[in-house]
């Protein structure tokens, strides 16, 4: 950029200097400089841009002098002149580096007035045309520039078609539009209170000041916000020669993707239409043509357009997104940009470009989205499908389900084995509904947040979820349910989508997910090139089967209560909750403990030859008890009922048990070491089964080196919580090991999840062998919101209404909670400078979130198994940016 | 101290030499030094005991040398020896720098053998009593060197009174004497397998050893690490020349006070008993005389001692604690420490020795703990009752209360107005039960933590309160509570003693609080001291009337929602809530802001001149609504019984707002400024109230500058919510000040009470004018515990079994909770330099914590109106300790 120069011809601008010329600009410069027919225009920098925003006084002299300038030059290029017999006409476009919505758009015909709509006319011998034009120019300028409403000008058309009873504005004769011009003309009048300006360079000036001010509309700024864009970039215009695709039959205009932007597929993609303008072909009135039938309409041209189209697409290594107009048989090409495009096409166009040498492996990671990736690979509600959901509830789990609505586990069971495809549709599940999700193709409650039983379980299956639906009112004793208002009975059939938490009613279109070869081949590109570990979250072999297949290094979290919660193991773990005293209490945990072993050994078989991180028991008890409000009410019951006194008095101690285990916030309550402390017995039959199990694979022949257990105890705040946990699994082990004769080595470690074990986890790492950022919790206790209660009540007004920028369960919160993982990890590397670091909470399968564990240090991520593609990629592209 | 000099003879040692003299020795020897009649002796220092545990070899030669040097000094100084016919007997004492129970405590007549028995015998022409002291020896040096039980010397001695058929062991003869000495020795033989040990130095070398081995004992170790006391110190051992208070008649022993401990009057305070050793005053066998009584039996002995207690209370300037020995009419001291008292002791003689010139102002504030000055504050249970308690709560708000048991607030009322004294007993409160709380002279929860409705209400009364005494079960509809399986009927009379959280049957015994004229002098020397500002958490003009009284200086937290707890305007604050648009909110806020006005009035009033914090709407909206279970089991019924419908319906409306409203995790639910972004008309009907209020008082005539609101908004984790709710405050004073064309001057700012506000605390003093840090949250949240759950649940486990050596809601953790506090001094102060800092936790009352605050460089701390004396005390004593 040369000092003081705000204005750049085409022929001095290239693709490198977008933040100067916008992107329009500085692609139709590289158009014009590779040698394409680009129509002569020139551009007003972005600099010019913040100039005239700072100062706030107008185009000031030297600008409009330079802008003069060039206009006298491309007068004199074109042959043409403002005002001239031979008018000079150009379009005046916006074009920021980013392109952003709210910013003035485009006027085109700008130099027309009352005196050169006759020199048009008479050069193109086409009066009619000329009007056109005239018309058209006047009410866009008047809309954007003037800011006199667009319907205005709309009802004087209508009438004008009313009028001649026709249908389209191609039907108007050149009378009329002789007469919509003055009346358009007059309304500018009555609205403004001044003339519409006839002076072509005051029209100039006037939409280049409009295109600056635009950048400060409420919209604009609001989107710059939300996008993170910084309101210093400032907006380039784009002044160019009008070149008319409506000029004659041998005119046309169209757009077109270098590929197919749905599926990838290589080959032109786009339409066009003969004798219209650019709004003609979105406008929908006249059905435009595949661009393949150009070949035959205008086969030179067509030729031309191919080679221009191969010519960009190498030229820019991507797929482009192209905009031209033939103007009586010649080919002018007036955008370019890359192409948006579906996910598959994405993964497609990406893997096939490799392979014909255009780009390399890691350019091939860099453009395709992590996150975009989610839906190639869940079962999704097809995007075509008329979007009539009836109620919203939260995404709990992602994937789309249809199915007959049943209300009780039992008989979504059954139904189930007699074949049908059942939806489980309940206020809330607890643990006794196993059975029932198990049998179910999706779950819809009305109750219950992101962690709820029922989102969990379901997210553990890989199985769809919308909870928390609060418009859906279940009536449970007469066997329908609302919303509303409206009444459906149990048996209908309706459809979730647990990606976006829609719900509808009836069979939805689904697409199945695509787990194509061009997928695999890219995803193991991206394990080329990261350094962060990628291991599951699993609890069971199944899961752990699954994380090995989509490609996971290892368990970073295996949950043992899921263990609890299996339907035939659920009584005893109550019976072993109920207890009234330590050997009661024992007897149920020696009834879990081959359970549990036989878990733990399906688990190690899976992974053998990676570490499985096994976090010792950590939700409050009470989880695992039925629901209390319901016991209230069956205790009531039974106490009205003078029923049996042995049932009344075994359901009311049930009762007193619940209550006097229900807490008001039981996410800062009993739970993780704090129960390992207070019940001891409960870790020591875990760690037990955990070193069984091993001993047993070790006897089948399973080599010492496959086997990696990693211990981990939750929700340690103090180090001497990390202290005794430590002993306790020591001392359990040894025993072991004496008993059977034969040791392994292990690793005992802690979860991180409370601000106060990242202020001290240099205690703590003197302790532990490793930690596991446990970034949900953190979430919850940092920012103090309860992810079951926030993301259903106020949270969704703080992302509407942009107090916050991103859901921090989604994505972390890089200055609150990422400032404690950042501290935990210095203060702990202090003292154990091979600390093993992972993160397990649900922002390991963020991409966002991974880019910063990438930045931070972190050895490996965590996630769920379906979120494995999408870290592995999320991991490569943090690497190759760091 | 000399290099490599371990023992020093008491005329070498000193006072101030206590670390390595310990503090008995230390203290003998400085008696010794000025000239007090001690008996002869020596110290080894803690030195030589960290030298033996650190070699763990025993005592080695140079050391055993260096003791015997002494030994000899000493039996040449005293004209006596070990073994001889003069024979040398001493004690052997433990002196730890700090007295700690656990070490090994006293052996007394060591020297003692076969041999120098008979030798004791003929020189004091008493055989009955060498053999006496022989008995003694053998039973103490078994026990606490040889490690047999002295149960087993126990029962012999009991045999023996059994056989003579005697009470006492002072009615044996020597003859009995002569056996059990034997039978003694028999049983040493038989427990340890070999004899006693007759030489004397090899007594006095196993003695020494075995009192720093004491230094290990499990006991001694645990109560290092609760009371901080670093395990390096080590103890000092003493041994002092024999002297015997049961020669004769013309002997005894006893202890003083210098001044009377309880009381604090001037005066010797204490008791003796002739004819008689040490343990005789403590065993209670025979009762000891007023130590006036000596007067007139030994009246130039009296006086001796007279003038030697004055002068120790001179030379040590503070109240001594003596023991003494007068051995045929020879007075001897054996000890003098610092002495404990009471807390109206404690100050009665710290402010009258200021009086007397003896000690500094500074002095005397240092000498008081402000935790003492806790039970001059309110009622008590008499600490001389019997402690007979039937159950323990939480002690959720101090002081002591007795009255009949009443369940219901309306009866509560009722009775009161007859003049009956009750106390309101209840599974929970609610805000209905506000009429009760205040007719009752205190409450008593079955649920509930130390936050709940009942604790919160009744601390801010004033009242006694136990809370979560969950041995408690009511039967509300039978009229009667069960304790431990026994029953009681409504109206029994109770008593509670919130200060511990005990409760018990029937009226106990109870101490006023005494407010004297000593205890505000002494407060007002700490406010002469003291850096910190008091202000008190006050929510009414009672309150601050109260605050003021006790000194405040101003208004650190005012809870507005206290204000919507009263009776009368719970419905308007109920119906608010269930408003179904924002009109129908919006007329019930209408409703509410003359009152909320009135009670600004009446507070500003009574603050004028200080600053009032208050802080806008924090808890959650369903804290003001009914029960949900209460509710649940009301719709059951109604529904059951076909009743009217359109009760059914409202009911059930009710219901689901409460149901919807309700959250899994309220602590970290929607409250605080969530509330107020939600529902922005709340928090304006609050500011337009305070504004109001102080534009009326200026109208009154109150003086602008006294006049000095701080608004507070609570909650903020994110700026973007304190730019808007500060916006919120400006645009509605604005709006105020325009109406009533009068302006004021205010604060807003923040209450920091997340780990993220902490962490981002530069981006909120952008915007804030002052924090205030609200640790009650800020601990629940960074350390994971959820107040109302942990204190009833894992938290007692987790202090009584050392894995917290503190409650840190009753001290502030100042490695997790108080490191956030640091770091958002730090960030704050670093964008805004004169950024106001103060806390308003309940740690504001806590001494420990205030010393921290003071520290950290806070500028005010706030708390509860009852604790303000404490809280200014403590400050002073930070101050002079910084």
């Amino acid at each position: 950029m040369k000092t003081g120069q705000y204005v750049y011809p085409f022929a001095e601008g290239d693709k490198s200097m977008k933040s100067l010329l916008g992107g329009k600009g500085a692609n139709l410069a590289e158009m014009a400089r590779i040698g394409l027919p680009v129509p002569p225009g020139f551009i007003i920098t972005t600099e010019a841009c913040n100039q005239y925003l700072s100062k706030s006084e107008g185009l000031w002299p030297e600008l409009k002098a330079e802008i003069l300038d060039h206009l006298q030059q491309l007068e004199h290029e074109v042959g043409r002149g403002f005002g001239s017999e031979r008018p000079l006409l150009i379009s005046v476009r916006s074009g920021a580096v980013i392109s952003m919505p709210g910013m003035m758009d485009t006027i085109l015909n700008l130099g027309l007035n009352p005196v050169t709509v006759e020199h048009l006319a008479g050069e193109v011998g086409n009066r009619r045309f000329a009007l056109d034009c005239y018309r058209r120019f006047i009410q866009m300028f008047a809309d954007v520039v003037l800011q006199v409403g667009n319907h205005l000008f709309e009802n004087i058309l209508t009438e004008a078609r009313q009028r001649k009873k026709v249908r389209t504005d191609a039907e108007l004769d050149e009378a009329d539009l002789d007469k919509i011009t003055t009346d358009f003309l007059d309304l500018v009048r009555k609205e403004t209170g001044k003339d519409f300006p006839e002076d072509p360079q005051e029209q100039l000036f006037l939409a280049i000041a409009a295109v600056f001010d635009s950048w400060n509309t409420n919209r604009a700024v609001v989107y710059r916000k939300a996008n993170r864009i910084p309101d210093t970039l400032g907006t380039a215009v784009n002044v160019q020669t009008m070149v008319f695709g409506n000029l004659s039959e041998d005119s046309g205009t169209g757009v077109a993707f270098t590929r197919n932007p749905s599926t990838g597929e290589a080959g032109l993609y786009g339409e066009y239409l003969l004798n219209a303008q650019g709004e003609d072909v979105v406008a929908g009135i006249r059905t435009p043509h595949p661009i393949s039938e150009l070949k035959d309409t205008m086969p030179e041209v067509y030729e031309q357009f191919l080679q221009t189209c191969n010519k960009l697409e190498e030229h820019y290594r991507d797929m482009q997104d192209i905009e031209f107009t033939i103007e009586k048989g010649n080919l002018y090409m007036l955008q370019t940009r890359t192409g948006k495009r579906t996910a598959p096409a994405a993964v497609c166009i990406a893997v096939d470009m490799v392979k014909e040498g255009l780009i390399s492996k890691k350019e091939a990671l860099q453009r395709i989205e992590p996150e975009q990736l989610e839906q190639l690979l869940h079962r999704r509600i097809d995007p075509e499908a008329k979007d009539n959901y009836v109620a919203r509830g939260l995404p709990a789990s992602p994937g789309a389900a249809s199915g007959k609505v049943v209300f009780d586990s039992d008989k979504a069971k059954e139904m189930e084995q007699n074949g049908e495809q059942v939806l489980l549709v309940r206020p809330e599940t607890t643990p006794d509904d196993i059975h029932g999700i198990i049998a179910a193709q999706g779950i819809l409650t009305s109750r219950g947040g992101m962690t709820s039983h029922a989102a969990v379980v379901a997210r553990g299956m890989g199985k769809p979820c919308v909870s928390g639906c609060e418009e859906l009112q279940i009536n449970m004793s007469k066997g329908f349910f609302t919303i509303k208002g409206e009444e459906y009975k149990e048996g209908v059939v309706i459809s979730i989508d647990g990606t976006t938490g829609r719900v509808f009613i009836g069979e939805v279109p689904m697409i199945e997910p695509e787990f194509t070869a061009e997928f695999r081949e890219l995803i193991s590109w991206a394990d080329e090139v990261r350094r962060l570990k990628v291991r599951a979250n699993a609890d069971t072999p199944d899961d752990a089967h699954r994380a090995i297949e989509l490609g996971a290094q290892g368990i970073g979290l295996c949950r043992t209560e899921h263990m609890f919660m299996a339907a035939e193991r659920l009584p005893v773990v109550q019976k072993m909750i109920l207890a009234s005293d330590l050997s009661e209490r024992e007897a149920a945990l020696s009834e879990l403990l081959p359970m549990q072993q036989g878990d733990f050994e399906g688990i190690f078989k899976e992974m053998a030859g990676f570490p499985v991180t096994i976090r010792l028991l950590d939700p409050p008890l009470h989880e695992f008890l039925p629901d209390r409000e319901e016991l209230l009410l069956e205790v009531d019951k039974l106490r009205r009922e003078d029923s049996d006194p042995g049932l009344l008095r075994e359901k009311e101690m049930l009762l007193h048990k619940v209550q006097s285990l229900s807490e008001f916030n039981p996410m800062l309550g009993h739970r993780g070491c704090r129960l390992g402390l207070v019940y001891p017995e409960i870790y020591k039959m875990q760690v037990k089964a955990i070193f069984l199990a091993i001993l047993k694979l070790l006897e089948e022949g399973l080599p010492e080196e496959k086997l990696q257990p990693e211990i981990m105890i939750p929700l340690v705040g103090h180090r001497e919580e990390m202290v005794r946990m430590k002993q306790l699994v020591e001392k359990t082990a040894e025993e072991i090991f004496n008993d059977k004769r034969k040791k392994i080595s292990y690793l005992v470690g802690t979860m991180i999840e409370l601000p106060r074990a990242c202020l001290i986890a240099d205690q703590l790492a003197e302790v532990a062998s490793f930690f596991s950022f446990g970034t949900n919790d953190l979430t919850q206790t940092t920012l103090g919101y309860s992810r079951d209660d926030s993301e259903s009540k106020f949270l969704p007004y703080y992302l509407q209404s942009k107090i916050l920028l991103s859901n921090p369960f989604a994505e972390i919160d890089r200055e609150g909670v990422g400032k404690l993982v950042e501290i935990a990890i210095e203060k702990g590397r202090s003292v154990r400078s091979n600390l093993k670091l992972g993160i397990c909470g649900e922002h390991g399968g963020n991409p966002a979130s991974i880019e910063f564990f990438n930045l931070v240090g972190l050895d490996y991520i965590s996630c769920s198994p379906y979120r494995l593609p999408i870290a592995r990629l999320a991991a490569a592209k943090a690497a190759l940016q760091g």
